[in-house]
């Protein structure tokens, strides 16, 4: 399912680009900002122009979950439409041992007692501000830890003046686009009260479990509904008006959602460092927790409980990094881009004006990727160091470093307007299950071992002269870390508190941290800065080149986790010369369960069997261009209504952080029909089935 | 350690080329066959002439073990020199609930208490017989189906007459050479009643464990000891006089033994499979299967014993694969082969007589790669499935389709002289582990339906409606396969007994049968046999561009887990700019034993630390070109004598697979000093320490 990677911010930033760049838009290709939507295309392919009114509509009626999912207002009254899997966690947290609300599904009996969800965040876009003129005036002529500096202040600063003391309300965030040809700040309406209404099993929801994760045909109902509070009531909102009939195929559809992050136009080494340096590595580890947690959960109930969320984290993103590393081994983009980038140096070579200007920015990245492959490894082994609880004390510990500084002189994410989310999660009562925390420690310290060897001394820090087990159960029996009150305690504390901690994780981290911020400084500074300034040089050239070409109009900006609209059609594909059909049916779902999970539908699915039309649609696919942080996202009609609910990606689609390929890449949704039968002949939720026709409780 | 791989025969079948290629031999690469020996490189190099004597001393002091390691005769009363974890298998089959030999090592009081290893089968080379008249004459003119036939004919009939009718004592194997381009009858001396002499503690003999494996510095006395007996007694033969000094650095040295495989200049699309599609697909399932295993061993004691063996196995073939995959990724010879690939074919193209004799080898070989490429994840999907006890099944079922047969029309592996091996394994008293093989299966069950998807034949057959862990907890609880005399009864029994068997493995492996049948038939006419024909069309034009060029002295052929003899100098090397000294010391020892496992010394050895002179030398490297099934291979030198025993190749050797690289593969092995210190002041086995100076018992 097309939701954010599970690994944590601190590989992301060494082993991704996390910038955008232009891509030239083909067909139904591209994820655009509200603020530049491709209007001709559209009219042109489709014979549709959006209005101010319907594009504003949209915009409004759309949400961000902070955590890595999208959603949409499908009521006034503050009730969201998002995914199962996007509220997991809220669903584990809710659970207790009486109630396993995850696998059996969650419908309240009325809004007064609707739950909320343990540090969830939901953001809504307000506005969107061009700033490009403010960081070309902040950084010009600066380089490596000057520019990372000058950064840090203009961000700091534009974010600062944008939440205007009212972090609680308002979230303003700083998104480069096209490679720092554009940086925009978007602010969002920030609500931090979101609560559970309705979540139906996790077997209907993710029927088919992982062997049909990113697989088509589907059955899935991969449906939650939340409701957004505002002082303890309701809020109401702009919101898309329900469906109850779905698409049609053939129809034009868009999808307002997310997207996390694309790499478009990646230069070839930048590729190929991910194809035989990074992918391998990052896929062993994945695969290596996976069947960890895997045999963990055959142990008992109550682990398979335990590890259920986490596991299905990763194995989605086991199957996304194993789709894209596929993806560059056999489809010849490395190649391809290879070539495309020789192009754009040679147009640059071509004219003494554009050398001045633009340089030679492939040797940039070149020199960028040439750091990272000396890092990579001491990073990777922190990343699994610092998973599960770890990363808890990693957060405290560099939250007090970081906030002992000014705020412009921060890293990214512990400025001042975004420590409220921290608080929030660090706040969160979110279970804490030692056995489980032991062996993700226990593994990620032998992970660490094995990456860096016995004799480095990061690994003798963390290590002692214990073994992985016998340390990692030290350290999960002496930490307080499991209790959100402590968490506070010790984050509220700031640097004087982390000092005097005995926490053993406290400690352990605080030992760490200096070969950890050199680390990161180095990744910052010699990695992320000249790659910034290499992709921010190419873009430019390729803005110029575009529009020497006359070709502006199909550029889009890769994915950023921010607003993006993409259209196209509801379609099938050909899959090794057999036709995929668009739809499919509550026919065919009943047709594929076979009684023994995850081919097992609920209790109540069986039983409803005859009152439901079995020619319902189910799911359908589309080729909208979508990627992980699309999930949640509404499908939305030209009438701007909600007609589905995109929950995947098939397996082509996995290279979509890579290229798009309208043949085959396809986008997967939950169809509202379904939905609409689901609410009233499964669960006799007529109420909620109303609201959703009505707009209002 | 460079034992041989961890993944089943099946597999390998497809995703290597179990042939040989000849390869150009630069300083001390090669390992040569001993009716080839570089004789005037040694003389130039080194000034060393071996006498006649001196080879057959050393072939017939030398010995196979037929499970996939090398070991060697040191007294003159059948006892044997080889790697503790070339014996791990027997360790643990002895072992019981109040004993643990693997962990706490074997001592035997006498001669008479020596016990029997179950299933283990030696091997001593008896001679060299070339048939490659024979093979060319009898498979003239055939291709595809035809080839194969005539190829099993000819190859069984060879061995046949070569065994005279007395398997018990004879073994007699089809060694194909420079692929096809010579074949030979390698005739052993069969001995299948090996005994268990003395092993260490598994703490000292694999100091450093996992982390530590493939690394050096090392500081392990990695050591078993057996007898071969004969009729009951210890049989006699030319034996290695131990040297109990050891060698000193830059002296010439040798190491006699059965390197597995390698592939030294396999074509660029087959290398180019192997990156892309199979080593991917096998380090995923290698990660998995040790990662649940890893946590199946954290369940408990009991599981830890039972899982050790085959966890040190996976782990093994972890690293090897990944540091092939680590190679190929990264060491550019996959463009450098593909250059070769050209050169050869232009020298072909360049002649009209060469045209007609070899023609388009590479256009050969890449159509039988296109074919694996169809087959293999259906391929991979039973190699999950097949593991473990599933393994027994395949088999017993193959085994009885396969012996009703005429002889000269059945599978390599399947021959009547080689029935007495496999039925030596079933009936081995090897330990059967209800938990761990549900495990095994499940996890088979699980990936095989990952692998193919919930809706092919396969996997329908297989898991029917049930789980993957509700399917395997039914077969194993419903198998009686795990008792040798259940398994024997069956083999026995042959095809009627498998019919009417309603032992539920038996069941499914039947019914799996036609599409495993119909799978390796494919494999072996349009994969195995075009290969090993474009490869050796390519080897024969090698071979004639080499004599052409009066380059000939220099070829070796590929490995074949064959005997042969490797040379080189005992010699340290530079790793990222720092010098690694050839020998490690007990001080070195003493100083990385932190005390917790795996670098925990066992008592043996922290009370014997006064006893021991700590500058006694413990491993050391050398340059010889090794690869795995050369582990337990002594290292000889110019007088003939044991000086050494190899135990693991460096973290650059992994790519010894595929290339021999003089600057940093390093041969890694136990120095006979510390062996010799080991028995007399560790473990007071001074009978055994007399033995091997004195050369009988």
């Amino acid at each position: 399912m097309p939701i954010k990677s599970f690994l944590p911010a601190l590989l992301l930033a060494a082993t991704s680009l996390s910038f955008a760049r232009p891509g030239t838009a083909l067909a139904d290709e591209g994820m655009w900002t509200f603020d530049h939507l491709p209007k001709a295309q559209l009219e042109k392919a489709y014979h549709f122009k959006p209005s101010a009114e319907w594009i504003s509509h949209v915009v409004q009626s759309s949400a961000r979950l902070a955590a890595g999912c999208s959603a949409s207002f499908v009521s006034g009254d503050g009730l969201v439409m998002t995914n199962h899997h996007c509220a997991n966690a809220c669903l584990s947290a809710l659970s207790d041992k009486s109630h396993d609300y995850f696998s059996n599904g969650f419908f309240s009996s009325g809004v007064a007692q609707e739950p909320q969800c343990p540090g969830m965040e939901l953001d809504r876009l307000d506005g969107i501000t061009d700033v490009t003129a403010q960081v070309a005036q902040a950084t010009q002529g600066k380089h490596d830890a000057a520019y990372t500096q000058a950064m840090q202040e203009v961000e700091s600063r534009l974010t600062k003046e944008c939440v205007h003391n009212d972090g609680a309300h308002w979230r303003c965030d700083f998104v480069t686009l096209y490679h720092g040809g554009q940086t925009a700040l978007y602010r969002y309406r920030r609500y931090q009260d979101v609560r559970m209404v309705m979540a139906p099993e996790q077997n209907i929801a993710f029927f088919g479990g992982d062997p049909d994760n990113f697989n088509y045909p589907r059955y899935d109902i991969d449906l939650s509904m939340l409701r957004v509070f505002d002082n303890g009531k309701p809020v109401h909102t702009p919101f898309l008006q329900f469906d109850a009939k779905g698409p049609q195929a053939g129809d034009l559809v868009f999808t307002s959602g997310n997207p996390g992050r694309t790499q478009r136009s990646l230069p070839a080494s930048a590729l190929a460092f991910q194809r035989d340096i990074s992918n391998p590595a990052i896929i062993a580890m994945l695969n290596s927790q996976e069947a960890a947690l895997w045999q963990y959960s055959r142990e008992s109930d109550a682990h398979r409980q335990e590890a259920e969320n986490t596991l299905f984290h990763v194995q989605n993103s086991l199957k996304a990094y194993s789709g894209i590393e596929e993806a560059l081994l056999t489809s010849g983009i490395v190649p391809k881009r290879e070539q495309e980038d020789r192009a754009l140096q040679g147009w640059i070579d071509a004219d003494p004006a554009r050398r001045k200007e633009y340089g030679q920015p492939y040797a940039k990245v070149d020199a960028a990727i040439a750091v990272q492959k000396q890092v990579f490894k001491n990073n990777l082994a922190l990343t699994m160091l610092f998973h599960g609880i770890g990363e808890n004390a990693l957060v405290l510990v560099e939250g007090a470093t970081q906030r002992a500084k000014p705020d412009a002189q921060r890293r990214a994410g512990f400025h001042e307007a975004e420590l409220s989310e921290i608080e929030a999660e660090l706040g969160a009562r979110t279970p804490f299950h030692p056995e489980l925390e032991t062996m993700t420690l226990a593994l990620g310290l032998t992970k660490m071992r094995q990456i860096l060897g016995e004799d480095d001394s990061q690994v003798k820090l963390a290590l002692g002269n214990a073994t992985p087990d016998e340390r990692a159960a030290e350290l999960v029996k002496g930490t307080k870390l499991g209790d959100p009150a402590a968490r506070l305690a010790l984050w509220k504390g700031g640097q004087k508190a982390i000092a005097a901690s005995t926490d053993p994780l406290i400690v352990l981290v605080r030992a760490l941290h200096p070969s950890y911020e050199a680390m990161h400084k180095k990744l910052e500074d010699q990695v992320q800065n000249p790659m910034r300034q290499g992709q921010g040089d190419i873009a430019r050239a390729q803005f110029a080149r575009a529009k020497a070409e006359n070709k502006l109009d199909a550029l889009y900006p890769d994915a950023t986790f921010s607003p993006r609209l993409s259209f196209g059609t509801v379609k099938g594909w050909n899959q090794d010369g057999k036709a995929i059909a668009p739809f499919t049916d509550f026919a065919g779902m009943y047709r594929h369960a076979t009684g023994s999970d995850p081919f097992k539908l609920p209790q109540s699915w069986t039983e409803a069997k005859p009152r439901l039309t079995l020619s319902t649609h189910l799911d359908f696919v589309s080729t909208n261009d979508i990627v992980g942080g699309n999930s949640g996202s509404p499908v939305i009609d030209r009438a701007g209504h909600a007609v589905g609910l995109i929950f995947d990606g098939n397996l082509p689609s996995l290279a979509g952080d890579l290229y798009y390929d309208i043949e085959t890449n396809r986008a997967v949704a939950t169809d509202t029909s379904a939905i609409m039968a689901a609410l009233r002949d499964v669960y006799h939720e007529d109420k909620l089935a109303d609201e959703l026709l009505h707009g209002h409780l």
